[in-house]
C-alpha cells in the first residue's frame, strides 16, 4: 500500500513528515504542482488518522504500476538535479556528459576536459574501476585516477561522473564524483542499488542489456525508495540478434520512459552503437526523441585507447555534434547550459 | 565474379550494354560521380575483351560485401526515384506517406486522403491484400480497395503504395499503384522478390522483424539483380524481448543502411512501436539519424479502425507532425517537397 | 465464430456434413475420442437448425486461442499422418527424416539414400529449390532434382520430402514429392501456406526464426482451414542474441506446442545449431522432451556439400545416433517404425 | 600471456609451485590426464628459466580463447568437485538439486528436505537472500533462513545451496551453505565473482538471461582466477522474443559448454520455463543433452509459495522425475548417486 500525503502548507507538511517519521514511517518530501507533497511507503492509515497535519490522502495501489516513487502519478513535474558549476540536470535542460572510456594519465583526462568545456560540454565522464568481461584486462587506475579526475574536473569547472563497480568503493567514488554511475551489468545488482538508495549524490543508473523498461524503473525505485531522489535513467542499447552495431538502441525507450517517470532520461550513443560514426546522428536522434541529454565517448587518440576506441569520437568531432546540437535544441523545446 | 565497365562517353556505353546484352548478359546502367557506367553480374572475360567500347573495367568480388548492385562501391551517388506529380524519394528529400493501415470504404480513404495532402504529406498509402496472422482476420478489400486508392490518389494528386502478399497480385498491384510494398513477413519471400525485380515500378521492401541488415540488403539485391534498379528501404522494427513497443524500433540501423547503399532508406515508426503517442517523436528520430523519409498511419477515427487502430493517429495530429518536420528538416540537410 | 458439430453416428455425420457444404460451409471431419465430429467455421446458426442430422453443437469462441482447427479443444487425439512405404508421423511413433540439404547428383543422392535406409531412416529428404539469402548462391536442381530424388524413393522404398518456394512450383513438387516443406522464412508467406491448403498431399511447415509459438500455430491454421488436415509442424531454431550456434533451439517449444496442438511436432537439430557436432546430443534432447521425430541432414561428404557443410553429419554419425534413438526411445514411450 | 607448466613428478611440481609463488606469482594446481600440472597467469619467462623443478612450459595464448583456467585446453580432465554426505557434483555423475525457492518456515523446509531425500535428490536448494525486481517484494527470511536451511540440511544429510547476493553476506552465506550461488543478474558483477574466488566453498554460477556463452565462461574465469576452482555452471533460460514461456531454455549451451570447459555443467528448467509442466520435459531433455544435473524447485504447497509458484512442482511429481531420471541415466553414460 502507498500513500501520497498533501497538505498546501508547507510548514504543515514538514510538521507532518516529521510525525510519520516519528511513528517509524520512512517519507518523502515531493515538489508537484500543487506544491510540496509526502509520499510514504506501506503507511498503516490508522497512523496517518493520528496526523492531524495530514489534509489530504490518495491512495496510488496499482499492480500495474508496481514502480511508485519514479512514477508520474505521484510527481507530476519533471525532476532537475542541481550540479557544481551551475549544471543542471532534467527537463527542460539537454546536457552533455563527454570523457574517455578510462582515465589513462593526468595529460589524458587533462587534454580531455579543456576540449569538452571549450566544446560546451556540461560534464566530465571518465572510469577509473572498469568491469571488463575478461578478468586479464584492464581493470581501471583505481583511486589514483579519481584523483586525476577531481583535479581536472576542478580545473575546468566541469562536474564529474564515474562508475562504481563495489559497494566497497562506494565511499572513495562519492568522495571525488559529482555523480555515481551504475553500469549496465549492475543494473539489477541490489545490493549495490540499495546501499546507493543512502547516499547524498546523484546516481546514474545504465539500462541492462537485458532488462525490461519496467525492470529499469524497478532498479531505479531500489534506490528511490532508499531515501536518495537524485536518480538519472540512461538508455545505451539492448541486446538483440543484430550485430552491425554492438547493442541496438532502443530509441523508443526514450519517450517511453518520459511517460511513465519524472526522472532525467539520457542516451548513450557509444555504448549503444560501438561505432565512433554513428555517435553524431544518434545524438541527434537522441535529442530528436526527448531525451535530457546524452553521454559521448570522447579520446584524444581513439586508435590508441585502452578500452572502447572503435566508439570514442574525437575532439573535434565533438565540437562539431555540440555545434549542431546548439543549433536545433531550441526547435525539440530543449534548453542548453551555456 | 562482378564487374564494373566504364566508359565516359554515353553512346558508347550504350553500345557496350547491347553488345553484353547480346552474349547474353544481363546488364545494368548505373549513374555515378563519373557518369553512367554498367554493372554486369558474372561476366566472363573473355567476352568482355570482345566489346572494343569497355574502356575500363572493375572486379568487385568481395566476400565482405555479398550485395553489389545495392553497395555503394559500384554506385557512389544516391538513388533518387521518380514518382507522379513530381515526387521524388530519395537524398536529399524528405518525404511522408501516410494513410490508413486498411482501405475501409471509399468515404474513409477519400477523407484521408483528403487530410494527407492539406498537411503536406508526400504519398498516400493504404492496404487492399493483409497479410494477418490469423486466417480468419479481415484480409482486406482486395482489388475493390485498389480501385478506391487510385480514385483517392487522381483526386488529390498524391502517388500511392500498397502492398502485395502474392505472386499472383503483382501484376493487379501493378495496375493500380505507384509503389509496390513487400511486408515484413515476406522480406525474405525470395519468389515474390524475384518477380518484382521484373516490374518496371518501383518496391518498397521492409525489413523482416528478424532480418539483418546484411540479410535485408541481400533481399534488396533479389529485387535489383532482376533488373528492377527502384528498391526503397523501409526499417520498420526489429523483434527483441523489450514488451513495452510492438517491436523495436532499430535507429541505428538508418545510419548503417545510408554508409552501405545508395538505396533511399526511410521508416516506419506506425509499425515499429505500434503505439499513436509514439509516432511523432520517432519521426523526428528518424529525420534526425539520416531517413529519407517516414511511412505513417493515419486514419481518421483511429479507434474504429479495422486493423492496427492503437498505433494510428489522427489527421490533425500528422498535420502537427507535418509541421515540426517541415520547421527542422532543413537543419538535417533534408528538402521537403512543396 | 466456429462450431463443433456432434454426432455419433457416422452415418448421419456424412449428412450432415453434406448438407453444410449444401449451405455453402466449409467444414471439417476429425477423429476425436468420442468419434467422427464436424467442424465448420463461422457457421450461421440459423442454418444449423435446418439440419436435423446434427444432434450437438458446440461453441469454442475463445479470444485466447485464436486458432481453431489445430488445438486441442477441437480434436483430443493426436493426428498421425500415414505415408507410403507404412510410414506414419505422429505420436506414439518417433520418425526420422535424414539426406542432403541439396540434391546435388543421382550418385550423391542414391549413395545416401542407401545409408538412410540401412540406418533406418524413415523419410528421405532433399532440397532441389533452395532459399538462398544471396541471389547468386546456387539455387538448387530444380525440376531435374526432384526426378532424382523420386528415383531414389523408389530404389530404397523411403518417402521423400523436398521444400517448395513459391506457389508456382506448388504442382511440380507435389507430383514428385511425398511431403512438402515450408521453410522458415515462408513461414507467415500466407499466398503460399493458403494454396498448400488446397492440395492432398502433407506438408511440413518449420517454424520462423521469428516466429511466435502462437503465430506458428496461426500458420498452420491457414493451411488446415483450406482443408488440408495433415500438416506437420517443426521447430528449427529462433534468433537470439547467441552467436555460438547458428540459431537458439527452442527445446520447450516441444512441450508447449504438443499441449496446444493435436498435429505432429518434430525438431531440426541441424538447422537448429549449424553444427554437426550438437546434431547427436539435440537428437537426443528432442526425443526426451517429447517429439515426435526430428529432420537430419546427412552428405557423404560434408566437406564437399555445395550448402549447409557445417551442419551435415556423415552416414556413419547418423548410423550411431539411429542406434542411440532405437535404444532409448521406449523409455520415452516412443515406437520406431521398423 | 598464460603458461601451462608440466612436470610428471608430483614433488618436483609442488617444489615449482611453491618457487613461483615466492617471486609473487598465483598458481594453479590443475589435475590433467597426464598428472599433476600448474598453470601461472601471466608469468614473467625470465623467472621460469630460474626454476629448474620445471620441465616443460606451454603457451597458452590464444586470442580466440580468452578464457585460460576454465578451458579445455589447459584441462582436458572433467572437474568433479566433492560435497559433503558423499555428493560429488561432474561428469560421470548425474545429480539432482532441488527445493523451494524461498525458505519460508521451519515446517516447510523441513517437509520438502524430507521428500527430497526420500526421492533420490542430492543437494536441498532454498533461497533467503532474494533478488527480487520490486524493492517491495518479499526479499527473503536472510540468516534466519539460513539457520534452517542448515538444519534440514544435518537432519535429512543432504548438501545445501543458497543465493548470495551481496559481497557483504558472503561471509555468512559461507558459514550456513554448501554452495554459494550467484543469480542471473548477477552473472557479471565482477565485484562479487572476484571475492568468491577467494572463499572455499564451491560457487554454482547461474548464465545472464543475456549472457553469452562466452561471457559466462569469463564470469567463471573471474571466479577460478582469484583462486576457486571449484565452480559449477548452470544454464537457466535466456531472453528472446518468445513469451510463451519466462525463458528460453538455451539447451545446445550444454554440449557446447561441455565441449570448451571441464567444469560441471548443469540446467535450471524452473527458471528457464517458468512452467512447472514444462520440468519433467526439460530435466529429461538436459540429461539427453549431456548435462552433469539439474536444479528443480519443489514446493509443498505450490499455490501457496511467497516466490515463483507458479514453476515449482509439487514432491510427487518431483519423485515421478527422479524415477524416470533414474531409468535412463545410464542409457546416457551418466551415473547416479544412491
Amino acid at each position: 500500500m502507498m500513500h501520497l500525503v498533501s497538505n498546501s502548507n508547507l510548514k504543515e507538511t514538514i510538521t507532518a513528515k516529521q510525525k510519520l517519521e516519528s511513528f517509524g514511517y520512512k517519507s518523502f518530501m515531493i515538489m508537484t504542482r500543487e506544491g510540496e507533497k509526502i509520499a510514504v511507503i506501506n503507511v498503516n492509515e490508522q497512523i496517518i488518522k493520528k496526523i492531524p497535519e495530514i489534509l489530504q490522502l490518495y491512495s496510488s495501489v496499482n499492480p500495474k504500476m508496481p514502480y511508485i516513487l519514479a512514477g508520474r502519478e505521484i510527481k507530476d513535474t519533471d525532476t532537475v538535479i542541481d550540479l557544481n558549476y551551475n549544471v543542471k540536470i532534467g527537463s527542460p535542460y539537454f546536457i552533455t556528459i563527454a570523457g574517455p572510456c578510462s582515465i589513462e594519465s593526468e595529460d589524458q583526462i587533462t587534454k580531455i576536459a579543456k576540449k569538452i568545456k571549450q566544446a560546451g560540454g556540461n560534464i566530465l565522464r571518465g572510469g577509473s574501476f572498469k568491469p571488463r568481461s575478461s578478468p586479464y584486462a584492464f581493470q581501471g587506475m583505481g583511486k589514483t585516477g579519481l584523483k586525476l579526475l577531481k583535479k581536472a574536473s576542478e580545473k575546468y569547472k566541469l562536474p564529474v561522473i564515474t562508475e562504481v563497480l563495489d559497494t566497497d568503493d562506494i565511499e572513495t567514488v562519492e568522495e571525488y564524483s559529482d555523480i555515481l554511475q551504475v553500469g549496465a551489468r549492475n543494473c539489477q545488482n541490489y545490493g549495490l542499488l540499495k546501499k546507493l538508495g543512502k547516499i547524498n549524490k546523484p546516481v546514474l543508473l545504465k539500462r541492462g542489456m537485458m532488462t525490461t523498461i519496467k525492470e529499469f524503473l524497478l532498479s531505479a525505485e531500489y534506490i528511490l525508495s532508499g531515501g536518495n531522489m537524485n536518480v538519472i535513467l540512461c538508455e545505451r542499447g539492448i541486446r538483440t540478434f543484430e550485430t552491425e552495431t554492438r547493442n541496438t538502441l532502443d530509441i523508443s525507450a526514450v519517450p517511453v520512459l518520459k511517460e511513465k517517470t519524472h526522472l532525467p532520461v539520457i542516451v548513450d550513443p557509444s555504448h549503444a552503437t560501438g561505432i565512433a560514426r554513428l555517435v553524431e546522428p544518434m545524438s541527434l536522434a537522441s535529442l530528436a526523441a526527448g531525451a535530457d541529454g546524452v553521454m559521448i565517448e570522447v579520446h584524444n587518440a581513439p586508435e590508441e585507447a585502452l578500452s572502447d576506441g572503435d566508439q570514442s569520437i574525437k575532439p573535434e568531432e565533438f565540437y562539431i555534434i555540440m555545434q549542431k546540437i546548439k543549433k536545433i535544441a531550441e526547435s525539440f523545446g530543449k534548453r542548453i547550459l551555456s
